[in-house]
């Protein structure tokens, strides 16, 4: 059975962890979101992408969602004390990462070029492509100005009023090679629990994914990443609201409806279960709370056998 | 007093940390050699600048001579397992430097600009200038290959045969602004005990810099790197002999000879001080080894003694 998966960070990193726990990694492939790259100390940092192969590879530092197990931040500190206003944390070990993928795009290599190797070099078994190696970039306009998500999410910590959501440059970006090919062949597509406007949005907007998701024949499976009526993490809710979808899985549901198959959806959700299926897709209740190793296996073997 | 000071790295770090307990380093211009300025990870890397600014900043590692004292080196192991050769070790506080510099090259600051600023930033108080905003390269001819000097003198441990050494581009190369007026108008010129062929000879074949040597009201005193027949540290043996020079006290005030007023000579080469004089070169007998913090202070104090 082929997988393909459409992922952000932290939530995404879980469920993919939990999936190559029941599946072999090397029939999944990862469709990662580039919208929220960035530069950071003159490097190409791919957050979503790192978060991901991180996880895959057994790197991720699992409590903090993001970056390398056992981290250290030496340079960090060592560029504040310069006068550096540091406000994106990059580890030392995690430098490596972006000191060798800011290299390689300086020789010419694409960003899937870039992100296969590093996948491969880290040891991560699955398949991880960028959405698009053209440069597509989340923005998030709040009252005063128009802010890189990055800037929003961490160097604002998420609190100022979002107005609207943009997609930089996607109107104009092509699927990364293999992508399309990854939704057409694929058994499953897994939508993961990620902020369907910062996350699976970006991906979404990348003109020929959403048009090979309406005609794949795979099934497609998501995780709600809202429970009730808020966000399981991250500033979702905000962001949901400003694209005006209701902050709830219904509201999920109806960000993915044309294509939608499945949604899995909480325990505590069971009463929302019509909501979801007077769109027109299925819901399934169970555990969608990954508070550890086995809550993201278990979870994966419920989207597993709801795909079948 | 006012002092310039031809510098390379190790070795020169420790006379101008022993000057600056004599003089305010305010007093004191230090000329920095860019010959052997290397791409490290993508990052440009002065490592002699960068020996000299975190001496005189108080930060440099003593016991290795290069580098951050307590430093450690996750971004090296990261990179050598994600299956890179490093043979060019950068620490992770010292990638801070190297990352800061290549953003502001790459934003079209000059090495100079730059130079100052990190220079600044990292509380070194004199003024620290590269010998050059362009880019000169001393190149290492072996039996084989041309080497840039890193390869020669890291990757390859200074092992191979050295056949010529050459300033590649130096004919181009204009002084960096501040350089022919800090020659010009200094009390005293100091031509730190570095390797007369590889730390010093960059700095003389940039156009402009020998000739306002020769015309300097400044007295010109060098240390010898040299005791004995064997340098004090590195690879300046093979490369003095490459270049036809003798390898003694002699041969380092023959590299100087045509504008070099005074060189500094270990104790135990006394019996060498008529070789120097004969090249019209003044010799001064002291102990040039320092071994210590004290022994250091002891040398700058000597050296300013005999520029009087």
């Amino acid at each position: 059975m082929r997988l393909t998966a459409l992922a952000g960070g932290t939530g995404a990193a879980k469920l993919l962890r939990g999936l190559v726990a029941s599946i072999p990694p090397r029939d999944l492939t990862v469709i990662g979101n580039t919208g929220d790259d960035t530069d950071v100390w003159g490097l190409h940092v791919s957050p979503d992408l790192d978060t991901v192969t991180y996880a895959l590879a057994g790197l991720l530092d699992i409590e903090r969602g993001w970056g390398r197990a056992g981290e250290t931040f030496r340079c960090r500190d060592a560029m504040s004390a310069l006068g550096v206003d540091v406000w994106f944390n990059l580890g030392d070990q995690d430098l490596a990462t972006h000191l060798w993928r800011t290299a390689a795009l300086r020789a010419g290599c694409t960003l899937s070029d870039v992100t296969a190797e590093l996948t491969r070099r880290l040891g991560a078994q699955a398949l991880v492509l960028p959405m698009s190696d053209d440069p597509v970039r989340t923005r998030v306009q709040t009252p005063e100005s128009w802010l890189a998500f990055q800037e929003y999410f961490v160097r604002e910590r998420a609190r100022p009023k979002v107005v609207d959501v943009e997609y930089s440059a996607a109107d104009r970006a092509r699927p990364a090679p293999g992508v399309l090919g990854a939704l057409r062949d694929a058994d499953v597509v897994v939508v993961c629990p990620s902020n369907p406007v910062t996350s699976i949005g970006p991906i979404l907007a990348v003109p020929g994914i959403y048009e090979a998701l309406d005609v794949t024949r795979a099934r497609i499976v998501a995780v709600s990443p809202i429970i009730g009526g808020a966000a399981v993490s991250g500033p979702a809710g905000a962001l949901m609201r400003a694209r005006g979808l209701p902050l709830s899985p219904a509201g999920v549901a109806m960000a993915y409806s044309p294509w939608l198959d499945t949604l899995l959806v909480h325990d505590t959700d069971r009463d929302r279960v019509p909501e979801v299926e007077a769109l027109g897709v299925r819901a399934v209740v169970t555990n969608i709370l990954m508070t550890d190793r086995a809550g993201e296996a278990a979870l994966a073997r419920a989207l597993l056998e709801a795909a079948r």
